[in-house]
C-alpha cells in the first residue's frame, strides 16, 4: 500500500477562502508540509494527530525544493495521505507542478486542487476588478517580478492592453519598474497592496512613474502585490466592499 | 433596514471549489440569483425557503444586465440576504464588478467573494499548470475571445511570451486564431478544453496552426478554454491526476 498526495491550494491569507474539496482533505491528511505564506488558522482544523511540518523557504533555494520533493514521497510511501499546503493556487508561480511531476515520476499518485490565487483575490479585496469592460480591459496578465535564476521578467510577458498583476515584485522594484516603462504608459494607475485579504492590509495608489516612490517611501515589503492598470479606479467605488 | 448583496464565485464546475466562506453565505441566503456555468448541485445546499431566481444570459445581452441589476438592488431593499451566484470568479469577465458598482451606487452594502476561476483551474484538472518554471513560463495572461461590442480581442492584450488562456473564443474561432498567429508562433502547443473540472470534459491537443481544425472537427462547443504555450506539454505527464 502507498498513501497519495494532494497539492492543495490554501488561497490568498483570508482562511475562508480555502475551497471545501481542500478543507476536506486537510481534515483527514495524515501528514501536512506547508508554506510560509499560508493562513496558519487552517493547520488547526487538522486531526490531532496530523504531522505538520514546515518547509517555507527563500526565493530561488533549490537544495530546499529537493527536498520538499523527496519528503512529499516519502512520507506516500510510508502509505499516509500527505497534504502539499501552498498559498494560493499550487500552479499559479508556486512551483506546484514540480512537485507533482516528481512524485509522479515515483509512481505515486498526485491530485492537484486548485485554490484561491492572490493574483485576482488581493485586487478584489482591495477593490479592484482584474478584468472590466467600464475600462475596455478585456484581459488580464499574471507575472512574476523574478524568473529564474534570479533575472527580472523579460518584457515579451508584457502585453500593451489589459490589466498587469505582479507578484514577487518588490525586492528589484528598480529594474522592474524600468521594463515596466518600457512598455506600459507611466501615467497608467498602480496599487500596491501589502498582506493582502487580512488585516494587516495595506493598499497605496499611485502611478505608474511613481512605483519605486511608492515602496520605498512606504517601507512596503512581501508578500506584496502590484496591479498596474484603468480597473484600479475602481478602488475608489468598490473598496467599501471589505 | 436593508439586506446586502453577496457576489460569490461558483467555481469552475466541479462542486467542491466553491469557498467555505462562499457555502457559508450560500447557505444562509434568502434569495439565490445565479448564472447558466454554476455547478447546479450547489443549489440544493440553500435552505428549502431560498428563492432561487435563474438569470441566464446570452454574451452581449444588455437588457438582461440591466434586469440583474435591479433584481439585486430590489431584493436587498426588500432586506433580504442576496447571494448573487457566478460561474468562476465574480471578477475574471465576469461583469461583476458592473453589479457591484450599481448595488453600492443605490446605497446596498456588496462584498465580492472569491471564486476558482476556469482559467487556471480547468487547465489544472486537465494535467497543465499555467505557469512553469520548466518552461520558462513566468506568467500567464488571460482574455476573452471577444470583447465588448463582439469585437474580436485586440491584440495588443497577447504577450509574445507566457501561456495564453482565452475563454469565450470558440464562436469567433477563425478570426482569433488570426489574430494569434499574428503575436505567437504558429508551432505553439495548444489544448481545447470543454466542460472542464466536469466527467463531460473533453481536452484536444495540437498545434496554435490547427486551432480552428481541432474546433470544427471536435465540434467543441462553449464552455471551452483555450490554453496556448509550452505548459500544455506537461498534460502527457500530470493528466494522471484526474
Amino acid at each position: 500500500m502507498v498513501g497519495k498526495v494532494y497539492l492543495v491550494g490554501a488561497g490568498p491569507g483570508d482562511p475562508e477562502l480555502i475551497t471545501i474539496k481542500g478543507l476536506k482533505l486537510l481534515r483527514e491528511a495524515d501528514v501536512v508540509v506547508y508554506d510560509r505564506l499560508i493562513p496558519k488558522e487552517l493547520l488547526d482544523l487538522c486531526k490531532s494527530d496530523t504531522e505538520k511540518i514546515y518547509v517555507g523557504k527563500n526565493i530561488g533555494d533549490y537544495v530546499i525544493q529537493n527536498e520538499i520533493n523527496e519528503l512529499l514521497v516519502k512520507k506516500a510511501i510510508e502509505n499516509k495521505k500527505v497534504v502539499r499546503l501552498k498559498g494560493g493556487d499550487p500552479y499559479v508561480l508556486g512551483r506546484g507542478e514540480e512537485e507533482c511531476l516528481y512524485v509522479i515520476s515515483k509512481g505515486i499518485e498526485c491530485e492537484v486542487v486548485p485554490g484561491i490565487t492572490s493574483a485576482i483575490a488581493v485586487p478584489a479585496y482591495a477593490g479592484i476588478p482584474v478584468t472590466s469592460r467600464i475600462y475596455s480591459s478585456s484581459g488580464f496578465t499574471v507575472i512574476s517580478g523574478t524568473q529564474s535564476e534570479d533575472k527580472v521578467i523579460d518584457e515579451a510577458y508584457i502585453p500593451q492592453k489589459g490589466t498587469l498583476v505582479i507578484l514577487m515584485g518588490i525586492r528589484k522594484i528598480e529594474e522592474l519598474t524600468n521594463i515596466l516603462r518600457k512598455v506600459r504608459d507611466e501615467k497608467e494607475p498602480v496599487a500596491v497592496i501589502e498582506n493582502g485579504t487580512t488585516n494587516k492590509q495595506r493598499v497605496f495608489i499611485g502611478e505608474l512613474k511613481d512605483l519605486v516612490t511608492i515602496v520605498k517611501q512606504n517601507n512596503v515589503t512581501s508578500p506584496a502585490i502590484i496591479v498596474i492598470g484603468e480597473v484600479v479606479k475602481f478602488r475608489e467605488y468598490l473598496w467599501k466592499i471589505k
